[in-house]
């Protein structure tokens, strides 16, 4: 039985894991919290502390670690005995961190793939050209790696999986994500805008025909009426969960959807137009090197300063369509956050808490023996129930909409 | 007589003054060009040699100057033995350079307001602030000062002063400012972005019931149908012009008007609520200390690159309404630019045309001693109607429209 975890960021996404690995360090063990700035992490504590999220006594730490650095992380690791590291940083500090964990044995887990900070949008299947290349490092080491156990990628790849079931065969899975949210500012990004707009600025891959498909961002769109949100319009995104759901399913048709209102696609295009959200230095008349998306990410507000005055709701789910029984078939699993309820909880918006509990759930089936695989996977390649099950108790809860109606889903 | 010529700065309308100067140095004597950067200054000299510009045989040379730097602006004043001196510098240097002018003796030009880099849109009347407290100065020591010499403000005080004298009183003047070309870009600004933006990014000031009246930029607007380009919405927009015709003539309204396209407002107003167009500092994540401007400036096309594929005309001028003869009246006093024709004649766009042409006149005028007024004046000061008439032989011929029709105007 695995125990102890070192969480790796500061952000909001990192907040939201504190707090729910807090509310559960029964199972969980100690809890350490490191990153770059050390002051970021104490923050967290102290927000778990004064929340009271802490459900037995038990180590509740801040740490100082440039995860870059293998040997610092392995010591860290090391120190504060932990099986279980829950990498919420960075993208471009994945390959690091899973490095220290083959290394020291621990369970690696993350929510994005790992990226490399000169390029955007290489070459598909994504993982392949990272994580993926450490699989049998992982096997012979007998390490459990869980890739992209946020909710997209991660929950809505167990929808994915656990939709199959109904079905003979799937020609269609589509992953719809829409935040209905509003922060109240003018213009803000939910997450990192450097690590946000990176999705957005490249060539847009989906999984067509057993092929992969090029597009422009916001050259294809499609409007659904989703349960609680309503009508909403979304468009096709390249997103992590399609370079291993393309994969691991016998699927010819996968796609993202990221959901945009008028005024975030216009605010975009003209950064983007502009080369604003260029990750490449330019030179001021002044001589100055500055990478112009690191200035727009100064200006923007602090993602986690929207959490307080954050209304309304996420809708996050797959559309699978298929046959069954030699019929047309169609179903819609999903789940639905409240951005207020979540701040209440944790101190985080809806985007974060729908990426912050599932890599704790995640951890509390590794550390029950459930999910211990020893091995790197992908998330659709586990028995997903008790992931659902787990996630339907802890704070979002799945439901699916077919031909019998819309009802809440477990197993 | 006043001759050789000192020109300052070196970006679009430099290069038409200095193009313009070389077709009349036969009366303006040396030209001379300096800015912080000797290299475009070179590039000038290289294009005025290369198109023939030079009407006879003459000095003309490249210089580097630190314009905010007075004895060394001083030193070069008498080295090149200049006795006028256009600034077509950056608004910052007009302080620097006009005291030089005092201490030597030299007539001083230019075409804006100084401007203080760290504030925006100050109290009215603009000209109070900085250059009009040395109005003694240059009386005391009989320097011919000229301020805001170029199209708008500069000929359009022209427009108004002369206008006055079809009326018998004039209750409105509206200066209008139409640039109705095509630079083939996504966005680009005309003049350097960041004295270009600083124009839009204030109050609105505007002379109304002869009182100063605050708007806010693209608050108020109107439609007008203009010779040669039609129905264009123009913005009230705060102008240098306001703050000196409001002293000058007996007017109670007198506003100014840009026109803008619903794109330009757009990307504006998107950089603009972003902070992206501050002129005060921001720290990035990784505590560089950089401003937001002078990035946009950096991912923005040069101005100067504009000229070669630039299409379309602008119309700049003034519509006055008043009373004649106890009957309501009304005039409009403009000019019509081509692009084209203005690369083809000296290599810049029609903007940097029309605001580099009127300076060079005005040299004509101080060198022929009609304008050697041995003090400080705004342009509406002075006797304008050899000046427009001077104007319509050298590029920037003047019509008048009003209830007789459409039709040249000169004296």
């Amino acid at each position: 039985m695995k125990r102890n975890v070192l969480i790796i960021g500061a952000g909001g996404v990192a907040q939201v894991v504190a707090h729910k690995c807090a509310q559960h360090n029964d199972i969980l063990g100690n809890i350490h919290i490191a990153s770059r700035t050390v002051e970021k992490c104490q923050q967290i504590v102290d927000s778990v502390r004064e929340k009271g999220s802490l459900k037995t006594a038990g180590e509740l730490q801040a740490h100082a670690l440039d995860a870059l650095d293998i040997e610092a992380t392995k010591a860290l690791i090391a120190e504060t005995q932990s099986q279980l590291v829950i990498n919420v940083g960075s993208p471009f500090i994945n390959m690091s961190v899973l490095q220290a964990c083959i290394e020291t044995g621990a369970a690696y887990l993350d929510t994005a793939i790992h990226e490399d900070p000169g390029k955007i949008c290489e070459t598909p299947p994504w993982y392949a050209n990272y994580e993926w290349k450490r699989r049998e490092l992982c096997e012979e080491n007998k390490v459990t790696a869980i890739l992209g156990v946020g909710f997209d990628p991660g929950v809505v790849n167990a929808y994915a999986a656990l939709g199959m079931d109904y079905f003979d065969s799937v020609s269609d899975i589509d992953i719809i994500d829409i935040n209905a949210g509003d922060h109240g500012h003018y213009f803000a990004t939910n997450f990192d805008p450097e690590i946000n707009f990176r999705e957005f600025t490249g060539r847009v891959w989906s999984w067509q025909n057993r092929q992969w498909v090029q597009n422009k961002m916001f050259e294809i769109k499609r409007t659904d009426d989703l349960p609680v949100v309503g009508k909403r319009t979304s468009y096709m995104t390249g997103h992590d969960e399609l370079h291993s759901l393309s994969k691991n399913l016998d699927v010819p048709n996968i796609r993202f959807w990221m959901g945009f209102g008028d005024h975030y696609i216009n605010v975009f295009t003209v950064l983007n137009s502009l080369g604003l959200l260029s990750e490449q230095p330019v030179t001021t008349a002044e001589g100055l090197e500055v990478v112009p998306l690191k200035v727009v990410k100064a200006v923007l507000p602090d993602p986690a300063s929207l959490a307080p005055n954050y209304t309304g709701k996420t809708c996050i789910g797959d559309i699978l369509k298929g046959k069954k029984d030699g019929k047309d078939k169609e179903i819609f699993i999903y789940n639905v956050a409240d951005h207020k309820e979540a701040y209440e909880e944790v101190g985080s918006q809806g985007i974060s808490y729908t990426a912050g509990v599932p890599p704790v759930a995640a951890a509390i089936l590794i550390a029950q023996g459930v999910w211990d695989v020893q091995k790197m996977v992908n998330v659709e390649e586990l028995d997903c129930k008790p992931f659902i099950n787990l996630l339907n108790d802890i704070g979002l809860p799945t439901r699916i909409k077919d031909e019998e109606g819309d009802r809440p889903l477990s197993y």
